[in-house]
């Protein structure tokens, strides 16, 4: 009967939305007394001290529309950056972001580009526009921009980057990111997501993008304080673009699209740099901890500039995931990329990774782990 | 240079948003020590006072993502109306759902009807799907349905209701939607935007549109907690519909839109009903107070079922927008919605309503807004 609805083409090859496993639900259905989460990257020491503080005080006034322009927000990023306030957009969250370029961006019959595995939502975006997704695999687990350039058409309008790369923790260089802007079309838009960029250990030159955005304003910055601020609840980030291009998503944006919780709560964020090095410094001691224990366990694993690492097991992931959760461990199968043999963990407190680390071992030594590995 | 970057047809024909005076900025200008703002519809009491420690306890964990299903408002709303859980979408207020209404059903060409003036966001959400918005002038303040029916084509894909219509006030009767829904071809989607159902003083046959989903499967009813609830800082509302539609629907959805301070706050909001109790008597006392005041000044106004008043001055709506500022008051002038010589007045507490009476006395009389008067 509602079939005869006029559901838009773009719709039916999405996958509606599934719900993953809620921290509370495993517990409670575990009958658990201790789960850990290494499965979203969520960042393990919180936020900054001063974001409770800066959240209160907005809900003296609960039932006033929050600041549409996100004036201070933008001002504040402006002092940091050195960029105009117009060349900003806020989002809640990366996810909208994203969500944006492609409404800016993409129709139907247009085509973007994305390397593989990489965060799904560039593909989920792009195909809502009605658009072609073309998928570039990694080469040895790294962004192969030589081979995304090669995928471009007549129809490219959106290429997706995400650096460091989601799942593998990888970068490419201000040096290789150059070339590639130098040899593209400039009116092919590169949207660069940099979720992961503060907790880069440095060294190997890692672009400094919003620098970049004068000379190519074809490129879009997308920066969430989800990661190293620790806001995941509360949905916020920005994208830096030139000024005509952030004028364009703005008007993708709805008028409030940000609550005022999350205005306050970033801005907070941003003045706390103190609370930033901690968590940097918990995940580089946590990644030479992993380094370390997966070499001793003779697990390989991809070297990581993000919060959160890959390693291979030779196993199932799926299974293995069944069984680290009986462990109490949550963390994310490589499945979900293609990766059927590798497990990305979440890098977490000190003792978070040990847990983990113990959870493991018990679990790779078990016959039923043994039993399903193809190696 | 950057204007060689293909940004999409549909985004031309948007007006980049201006956002609107803020109380602090109103305070700071003018160097006044009290604003009132009766100009944005915001609830005057506040929000439930359980609302600030539900908000507080989601706060003990800000980098944790918010429950993408946001399963505990779905079962509420379920418990509360009879709706299937998957009946539901939960977006950032009835912008975000307004615009998911538009993702789902228009596409380039098609055409979307609203009656105007009306909540202009149906016609801009329209334009960014390079839709084309009819609109449809109100008869007599009130939404013109067999009007609205004339104007249907076979491009029609979804229309625009508003009841009670905001700017308004006015509502159409369950008889006059259920004539309505009978006759329009049942492949068009009608999307009824009820922000205000709750001010509606009742005794008029105010329709119960949730229980008429199962008859009419092209019936989308849009919530929100930013008015009775008091929650507009936060951003949340919801869309009811068949399970089909609310699945498309949820397709468009950033997995984690609403935040989960937000999700927290509206469930504590659910729960006390004696609040939203307080809030509707106050603005059914302010009301009366307003159709008694305004009929000792002379004035004509639109009586009202929402938690606004539209008050016919006879004068410039700009310039006693501008008198009324420098005596504190926000209002907001009928020049946006074409009905120049008409204010809308949200209903505030009755000390804030005295105080835009006195000021409305003052700018009257004054020789500035008289010698502007066209009557």
């Amino acid at each position: 009967m509602s079939s005869a609805l006029p559901y838009k083409k773009g719709l039916h090859s999405i996958d509606p939305y599934i719900p993953g496993k809620r921290l509370e639900e495993v517990v409670k259905e575990l009958g658990l007394s201790k789960v850990i989460k290494l499965a979203s990257n969520e960042n393990p020491l919180g936020c900054s001290p001063r974001v409770p503080e800066a959240a209160v005080a907005v809900l003296q006034a609960p039932s006033r529309y929050p600041d549409g322009g996100n004036s201070e927000l933008k001002a504040e990023l402006s002092r940091l950056t050195g960029l105009g306030p117009q060349q900003f957009v806020i989002g809640a969250g990366s996810f909208e972001l994203i969500a944006f370029v492609a409404e800016t961006f993409i129709g139907p019959g247009d085509e973007a580009i994305m390397p593989t595995p990489s965060f799904s939502w560039y593909g989920t975006v792009t195909k809502l526009q009605e658009g072609r997704i073309i998928q570039v695999p990694l080469t040895t687990h790294n962004v192969d921009l030589d081979a995304i350039k090669r995928e471009i058409t007549a129809k490219t309008k959106v290429i997706w980057l995400c650096n460091p790369n989601n799942p593998t923790g990888t970068i490419f260089t201000d040096e290789q990111l150059r070339r590639f802007l130098e040899d593209i079309p400039s009116s092919i838009v590169v949207a660069m997501d940099e979720a992961y960029c503060d907790f880069v250990t440095g060294g190997q030159g890692y672009p400094d993008t919003l620098n970049w955005i004068g000379r190519y304003p074809n490129l879009i910055v997308l920066r969430t304080f989800s990661k190293i601020y620790g806001l995941a609840s509360l949905r916020i980030g920005y994208a830096a673009a030139s000024e005509e291009t952030a004028d364009y998503m703005n008007r993708c944006r709805q008028i409030f699209n940000v609550n005022a919780v999350a205005q306050a709560s970033a801005l907070a964020g941003l003045k706390d740099a103190g609370f930033r090095e901690r968590v940097y410094e918990n995940n580089r001691l946590g990644k030479e901890y992993f380094y370390k224990t997966f070499g001793e366990l003779g697990l390989d694993y991809i070297p990581t500039e993000a919060s959160f690492i890959m390693v291979h097991t030779g196993q199932d992931s799926d299974t293995l995931y069944q069984q680290l959760l009986k462990e109490g461990v949550i963390i994310r199968p490589g499945s979900a990329y293609g990766m059927r043999e590798w497990l990305r963990i979440s890098i977490g407190t000190m003792e978070e990774n040990r847990i983990f680390i113990e959870a493991l071992r018990k679990v790779l030594k078990a016959p039923e782990a043994a039993g399903s590995s193809k190696n």
